[in-house]
């Protein structure tokens, strides 16, 4: 087994946005074939394909696709852009499509979305120590970008370093990303890697057998509060108590600087039958780490410290 | 649907100890039959019977039916005590029935175990405020206990009191015990619930939501640090942070003078395959929560503050 190539996790194909659906990892490899700008939407819906790059550069192709058909470009615009409310990229990438909704466009935007990954696992590894132990959380490999991965493009390149001794993964509820498609990724690679129960993580700490845990993002507002999986939140904490840094790694797409603070970002709460069908349950998707609780973000442009409003929104701005 | 029966939970009935078998919760309730010790063992061991107090109620009916049978007592004793490695009540109910290994003391020591239930209940009841909204971790009501509950027998308590407003239900992977064994025993009870994922209590906590934290314990070292279902350390960290105060609710039976501090308690690991089958894993039972992070620590006797050594010890030794 080898690295997923971009193509493989998602393309454009004649007249299909081509998704390998990660409802079904790592049991099979199923591919879904999205007809219409609303197919894409609704593969983002059911999670088919997520993880906030992936679903900006799915929803890239699927205007493009929308285009190439002739259909009404601005209702494929608002049914993508409402496929999920909480990542920024979804919405950045379409934007970023208005002028030029094409096809080459879509694929010249996943290119950069992969290189961006690169440069952001370069920057990442002066934060990791030498044999590090490193916790992430939930999915942001390949999968969760169109390829390489911000979190696991960060540890790939720490581990092509000789930096990293093995990678703790957090199971993830109530999805599993991190035992279906982080562990599942982490093999294919050859990283050393262990998956844990999500309520595990702090006694690991506590242990002392974590040395840095380093997630994705969904949105990062102007101050450098993070939105992401829910239990980062929970893991930011725990990490603070340790004295255990925690490094974000997400593209400038992620940041939002029209969000002062993580107050402003929208919080996706999904089906309670996700966690339990037979009881009441409440299932937000993903909570919000403020920023003094993370030690650095990563984005391809370089390594940001606190205080992040002073840095943020000004690369933010570089980058559109 | 009503309260559960103690007998209903655990029962020695004929020549059988019979155990309502709790890894088929909610869906079917399932009778086990076990014939001999080495099969209540069993039963202990893959959980079909498991809570820290239920633990030691199956053991002693264990002991008991192994003496009806004539069978070896010290081997008996020996498959008994071995069959889980961290509740310290195993190995304190078949030292109590070893003078008298009889199915009358065993179903006394039942009777007992529910009657320090409701007695923990009635004292923990002054640590509610009013409207509270009560998180809990795993399962410690009356099926871990053989009736009442100890952690959700303080909830009762609390809700019969008019203080309860809602309970957050951690789900308790990997094996589920809060949103298939808690969240049954409150919708038997009809107190407004709800599951949640194990990794957003935190968020929770953020939000305001949580006013209380109760749990059970496994063990208690003489200074007050206790041993529990994996995720109660973590919980206690962000309870520190959000001054939220984490209450533990367990008879003196769970008290080990012996272990001065958590470091001397043992912590099982279970298999790997419980997370997931198809990728490594690691997976303790159980975590240390130190005693700096328990706001007080309620038995049958009375409510504990810190510090606790100057008062768990003495009450150890007064219930033995």
């Amino acid at each position: 087994m080898a690295e997923l190539t971009p193509h493989e996790i998602v393309r454009l194909e004649g007249d299909a946005v081509v998704v390998l659906d990660q409802r079904h990892l790592p049991d099979e490899e199923i591919e879904l074939r999205c007809g219409t700008a609303t197919e894409v939407a609704e593969a983002i819906r059911v999670l088919a394909v997520r993880g906030a790059p992936a679903i900006g550069v799915a929803a890239a192709y699927g205007l493009a696709l929308a285009a190439e058909r002739g259909d009404d470009l601005d209702a494929a615009y608002d049914v993508l852009a409402g496929s999920r409310p909480t990542a920024v990229n979804l919405r950045w990438a379409l934007e970023a499509m208005r002028d030029e909704p094409t096809r080459e466009r879509a694929e010249r935007m996943h290119e950069d979305e992969v290189e961006r990954c690169r440069a952001m696992g370069a920057h990442a590894v002066a934060l990791f120590p030498a044999r590090a132990r490193v916790l992430t959380h939930c999915n942001a490999g390949g999968l969760a970008t169109g390829g390489y991965g911000t979190a696991l493009g960060a540890i790939r390149a720490a581990w092509d370093a000789g930096l990293v001794e093995r990678v703790w993964v957090d199971e993830t509820r109530p999805l599993l990303q991190g035992s279906r498609l982080t562990a599942w990724e982490l093999e294919r690679l050859g990283i050393p890697h262990a998956v844990i129960a999500d309520a595990a993580a702090a006694s690991f700490m506590a242990r002392g057998e974590v040395d840095l845990v380093v997630t994705g993002a969904d949105r990062i507002a102007a101050n450098g509060d993070i939105a992401n999986k829910i239990g980062t939140y929970g893991l930011a904490v725990a990490s603070a108590h340790h004295d255990i840094p925690l490094v974000v790694v997400a593209p400038t797409s992620t940041l939002d600087p029209s969000a002062a603070t993580g107050e402003a970002i929208p919080i996706e709460e999904r089906d309670g039958a996700e966690i339990t069908p037979r009881f009441a349950a409440r299932n937000p998707a993903f909570d919000v780490t403020p920023a003094a609780l993370v030690a650095a973000i990563v984005t391809e442009r370089g390594v940001h410290r606190a205080p992040y409003a002073e840095t943020l929104p000004r690369e933010a701005a570089a980058a559109r």
